[in-house]
């Protein structure tokens, strides 16, 4: 039976150890808080520290192979470990660039995938020499995660709301659409794609309003990203899945924003839409399996269920069944011990052909459901 | 967040608990075996005997809720627990007559719910006095499990075969088909009725070859089921979901041949081809959810995972990769540390609307899988 290990225990491993209970395989997590979303779930749970290098060896060793939740993880750790014969998926190499977004954006540069243009910056003066990228995108190379390290610059008179050290400042795209494609390579570097998802944000809050898979997109963009993500696919290199960020300008040009090494929110509709979930397919691909069927079984969208503001504590979901009482819904908790506003606490799944019932749904589903505290 | 217990750490339970993972509970298995198929993926394990009294009490005592994976478990332990609150799913009373052979025939009777007829045995005697029910099949009233405590009598000749002790003698059926029907009852006693499934045996080894869902019925045998099913459904006055096995007999009369109170092998396969699995509407009853759609997906066709002839110990699952070449295939391995023969080591779901199809996937996964050791 093969041992796996996953660093990080939040959500990501919590719903791949859902879908590795159907497998032979013992699933093992490194993570430094116990109570974890995915703690209770696995075989075998280790507490420490997924960043650092003592920590990460000591638990990948005895592994047949390893995986990562999140990409803030020790990466020389991961190099150690696959020389020592343990595979890492996707590749320590891979996760490497990947994590530092100067070295993203390099890749991207390196393997013609557009992105938007950048400087790397180490100080405010970097910003100040380049007029040109502003209004821009100030970005930490490291640690960085789900907005944090991430700084709008408008003009030179914000320039001292930029970070100190390795950074990236890129021009702003005037972004049409948001969309990801979710990508799955597998050891012997097949690939195969889910159907794009559209990521509508709300622009009042600045964040995720709902994603609705799959995206409507003009045949000419569908294209674009197609031919990005098959280039994207070659450059990796790496068998895993891969989440590619894609923003649409206002000129309905393609660029890639970000890459995830890794299961990824975009995909989280795939548990209830696909016939092989992107935690599914993972595990495939670890295993050496079949790549599985990523063909939509129906349309669907998704709504991260987030922490409300205001509370703070032990969480109370109100409208659960209220929700459920609206046909093929699915219900995601997270099972974390504290709720703070803005935190993802959960999610919740809705499956419908028709796109305009889709987004009725949506909409009466947002007004339902609320975290509290 | 609801505490729910689970007696019984099998693929009942394994499965029971990856449906767990969705919801904001807390999940506790009792179980013997600390290496069960359910042990890894709880959040709180108890070794104990689900027979006894004392454990089963000390571990429901602190619970909200408890349910079952095998109907042999110890039911005044259930009915303390009632009474000190603890909600069983289904009732104690209703596991109580279940799986006791004699009280659920009797259950039959008093609902006139149609099923062969019998008589209550104590000994061989009383199989000599009823010639009349032979060819017969003698049941063990407790104790019995997939094909234990059963007993063929075919003439007067072969009564020495009869089992000593409370035991119900049934006449035999002359089988076409058996049919198996899900249902689901929520707490307020609303319930709801999943497609039904074929059971196709295998004559030449009398063990189940492959099930099929939707199952191919003539309509006055479908009628008959729903009238059935539906007089059990109220019969049984219980939040649960139980499983009714029907046969057909050669005048196309339906009688219940068993009801299991609780999920069941004939209905994993809407872990896939059902927008809620049998094991997630059990959660939304528990948990005072809405029921789920019961509504077909997909056609599905399912194959037990059996432990090979000649095979002992830690086992190894030949031909997966090949089967999952196929596609929608699904691979569940229930984990068991050892495979016997005959043993229950997982399944395979197989979905496809096309029934000709599916008829021809099953035979040639059914050339490619094997449980060895």
């Amino acid at each position: 039976m093969k041992k796996i290990g996953i660093l990080g225990g939040g959500q990501l491993g919590r719903m791949l150890l859902q879908a590795a209970i159907n497998y032979p395989v013992e699933m093992h997590v490194l993570e430094n808080d116990p109570n974890c979303p995915a703690a209770g779930f696995c075989q075998y749970f280790s507490k420490g520290d997924i960043t650092n290098y003592d920590d990460v060896v000591e638990f990948g060793k005895n592994l047949d192979a390893i995986t990562i939740e999140i990409e803030q993880v020790n990466t020389d750790a991961l190099n150690k470990l696959e020389e020592m014969g343990v595979v890492v998926f996707p590749k320590a190499s891979i996760i490497t660039t990947i994590k530092n977004k100067i070295q993203q954006k390099q890749f991207f540069v390196q393997h013609q995938i557009p992105t938007s243009p950048f400087i790397t910056t180490q100080t405010n003066a970097d910003i100040a020499a380049h007029p040109n990228l502003l209004p821009g995108v100030h970005k930490l190379a490291m640690g960085g995660y789900d907005g944090r390290g991430v700084q709008v610059i408008q003009s030179l008179t914000d320039i001292g709301k930029g970070f100190p050290g390795p950074a990236v400042l890129e021009k702003m795209v005037t972004i049409k659409q948001e969309i990801s494609q979710l990508i799955a390579i597998d050891q012997n570097g097949k690939y195969t794609y889910y159907p794009t998802v559209d990521m509508v944000f709300d622009t009042s809050l600045n964040m995720l309003s709902y994603q609705i898979c799959p995206a409507n997109l003009p045949k000419h963009v569908q294209e674009q990203i197609s031919t990005i993500a098959v280039k994207v696919a070659k450059s990796l290199n790496s068998p895993g899945v891969f989440a590619i960020e894609f923003f649409v300008n206002d000129q309905d040009e393609v660029l890639v924003n970000e890459i995830a090494p890794r299961v990824h929110n975009s995909g989280h509709h795939t548990i209830e839409a696909s016939y092989s979930s992107q935690f599914d397919m993972l595990l495939r691909i670890i295993l050496g399996y079949p790549l599985g069927s990523t063909e939509n079984r129906t349309n669907a969208a998704l709504i991260n269920l987030i922490g409300a503001s205001g509370y703070n504590g032990t969480p109370i979901y109100r409208g659960i069944e209220k929700a459920l009482n609206i046909e093929n819904v699915f219900v995601h908790i997270y099972g974390k011990s504290n709720t703070k506003p803005g935190r993802k606490m959960g999610h919740i799944t809705i499956t419908d052909n028709d796109i305009k019932s889709l987004k009725e749904k949506v909409k009466e589903i947002k007004n339902i459901i609320s975290v509290e505290a």
